[in-house]
């Protein structure tokens, strides 16, 4: 097989056979086929897109570039949960101890954040002690005693995944639905599960810019998902406005912890539920919503999520007394209220800007070097719809870094633009539920 | 200015400013621009094709990269001539001379062959002691003392193009009307003269497959010359059967010297004619077609152009006994008759088949590095409307290499197939002449 003909029937729009898609694959982890190559087949894949087929193909062929994690003997039935990421998501703090709780495994490998999106992981290694690298039989074990565990995936999962996606990043060669679908479901196929539930962000903040694009992933992801029998299930929620009102990782591990004792933020708290109820109905085919919606509530109401959360935490070496004081987590040295300038109504809170705000404080990565400040970031205290007076604080920015304040001061002005005209309530961030 | 940033906008279709292409082809030959998001670029371009701006700041930004050749304080007006190559095409090697003869100067920086295609280099390089490697000085002394030089450019020649050339050919990129002007044009306008001549190849065996093609690269061949104040003629001639009867580069040397004697064969006759017509249209605006033609054909006739041929061949070292006996010239130890299996009329000559064959005889290389055998190719003794008898010679087979001929024979038959139908004629190959 040449490599060149191959990229001249893809550049011609012809559909690739599965050995063809596994040659490419195959050679370029072994490094057979140089970066150009492949760089050159991801933008004629953006360009004519691919098969039904062929994205199968690429998916299963980037899944038995390494490991697979089978989590399906674990006496309970399994499910793995995936958001495409945005500003402010800490759900999966919530809802895999919540999903635990009502008896199922929740195995989760999971990222690091990039850009203006954070990533669970930095998240959990806000709470001092926890660890995110275990080895595979301490995961299991994990997941099999306490129903949950969340860890950084090895290097050998899906390797050509990682490989693909820097080349994807330096190349513009990101934006592709099959690249993305075969990028999201290899990894999640590789931790092999009964079920898994995606949470498909859409909005200025989110990957997905339209509920158009979202919902084309969901079908592709959900019949990747069926060939390769597995149940998925998606729920498609905005990510406009940033998600609660924490952005930032210990931050946002306190508002996970309110949320735990229910006390989270309106709009955390509904995708929290829809997001558990997401999961149910990929575990449960013929799921009750109502009855599952009862139980999920429960779990809050009840403590035992927190608990399953708290043994979680415990079980990968999280030091319990700052989730149980979230004070002793990481604090910042600097506290900085932002006002608002003029009284008016919130016409918007900008989630990709805010974003941008909290990786200048400290809270995110622009290159994958960076380190990341744990108590940086920012606290909203106004939502869009909300009306302000003169004076009253917008949010408050924590951080370590030092210098003059006023540039963050008017980005987070710019970031939440007050109007004048009457207030309304936000709507709720769920847009669609997509599944068996 | 960040390449990521561009190469979306590219991969967006929106068309690039003149800096930002300058930065990519600068970048790419300082090493700040990597192999792979040049790749990238290439297959956008072959998607989203350029605006003539974006093509004419590519050539440019190109040119910019290496040296400049300045021909034009010579004493005579200069014309470079370029053919976009086939199979059997020794043309320069007759109207090089030839117009240098009626007083011009003809600078030329020509290439090797890679595939089923010749290069003039390597045609030259079969008169023994021919040098195609001499220094600028020598080079433009030669030119303007007898009219006429081929040489190998340095280097330093549009140093972009051999690096994204060579990236094109491993990404499936070469197909793109603005990478294939815009590769084409920097060479030429590197070498400055005061006119230009393409000859624009069309058919099974040439790089267009099309006329529409072909016609589509010689108006913007001729836009790009005009803005950057050179004037360029096209002629369009067919590439489907072998130009002439020899393919190999001794055996074409002879059929040029044959040529410059008066005795070519009459395809080949009339693009030597027409190419040149094409130079003076290039060179004499307002020409007199009919004294043009008239004047081609008696710089052959008085021997004139042949004088010009060896005085050029001479000032670059090459053994004048070889060209005036070419029975001095390289050649092979093995010469195969291949016969008619049946009688029949010779419905086509296919020439990419047997430019495969003469470089599986020795005449071509496969990889750049590979060697070229001088003496080796095919003299066909039938043309397309031919009518044969069962025996008759269809072509002889010059080698070296060794081994069992039936797959050649097999392969040159092929290439030559017999139909049960009354011949006629060819066509002459002189399709259409594009310019001022």
């Amino acid at each position: 097989m040449r490599t060149v003909e191959i990229l001249e029937r893809k550049r011609d729009g012809e559909p690739l056979e599965e050995d063809e898609i596994r040659f490419l694959i195959d050679g370029y982890c072994e490094g057979s086929i140089p970066d150009y190559q492949m760089a050159s087949f991801a933008m004629a894949v953006v360009w004519h897109g691919m098969t039904f087929d062929e994205t199968l193909a690429l998916t299963k062929a980037m899944i038995d570039s390494g490991d697979i994690i089978d989590c399906r003997g674990l006496g309970k039935k399994s499910i793995d949960k995936h958001s495409t990421g945005g500003v402010g998501d800490k759900t999966t703090l919530v809802v895999a101890p919540l999903v635990a709780s009502l008896g199922y495994a929740v195995p989760k490998l999971s990222g690091r954040g990039l850009g203006h999106t954070g990533g669970t992981l930095d998240k959990l290694e806000s709470i001092p002690g926890y660890r995110t690298s275990i080895d595979q039989d301490t995961f299991l074990d994990i997941v099999s005693r306490i129903g949950v565990a969340v860890a950084s995936p090895t290097e050998n999962i899906v390797p050509a995944d990682k490989l693909l996606y820097a080349l994807r990043d330096a190349t513009a060669t990101v934006r592709s639905l099959p690249l993305i679908a075969s990028s999201i479901m290899s990894k999640k196929l590789a931790v092999a599960t009964d079920a898994i539930s995606l949470d498909v962000k859409v909005g200025e903040g989110a990957f997905f810019r339209t509920l158009d694009e979202a919902r084309e992933f969901a079908h592709l992801a959900i019949r990747i998902g069926d060939t390769m029998d597995r149940r998925v299930h998606c729920m498609l929620s905005a990510m406009d406005a940033p998600l609660g009102h924490a952005i930032g990782n210990a931050l946002e591990v306190q508002e996970a912890i309110a949320t735990l004792h229910g006390m989270g933020p309106t709009d955390f708290v509904a995708v929290c539920e829809s997001a558990s109820l997401s999961m149910l109905h990929a575990l449960e085919p013929g799921l009750d919503e109502k009855n599952g919606l009862e139980r999920i509530r429960n779990a809050i109401h009840s403590g035992r999520a927190w608990e399953v959360f708290r043994e979680w935490i415990a079980a990968q070496g999280g030091d319990i007394r700052t989730i149980d004081d979230p004070s002793l987590l990481p604090q910042a040295a600097r506290s900085i209220d932002v006002t608002a300038s003029h009284a008016g109504t919130v016409s918007a809170v900008h989630a990709l800007m805010l974003g941008h705000l909290a990786m200048e404080l400290g809270a995110g990565r622009e290159t994958k070097e960076d380190s990341i400040d744990p108590s940086a970031g920012i606290v909203l205290h106004v939502s869009p719809g909300v009306t302000v007076q003169a004076g009253d604080v917008l949010a408050t920015l924590f951080t370590n870094a030092p210098g003059d304040e006023t540039p963050w001061v008017e980005q987070l002005r710019e970031a939440c633009p007050l109007e004048n005209r009457p207030g309304h309530a936000a709507p709720s961030p769920i847009l669609e539920m997509v599944g068996a």
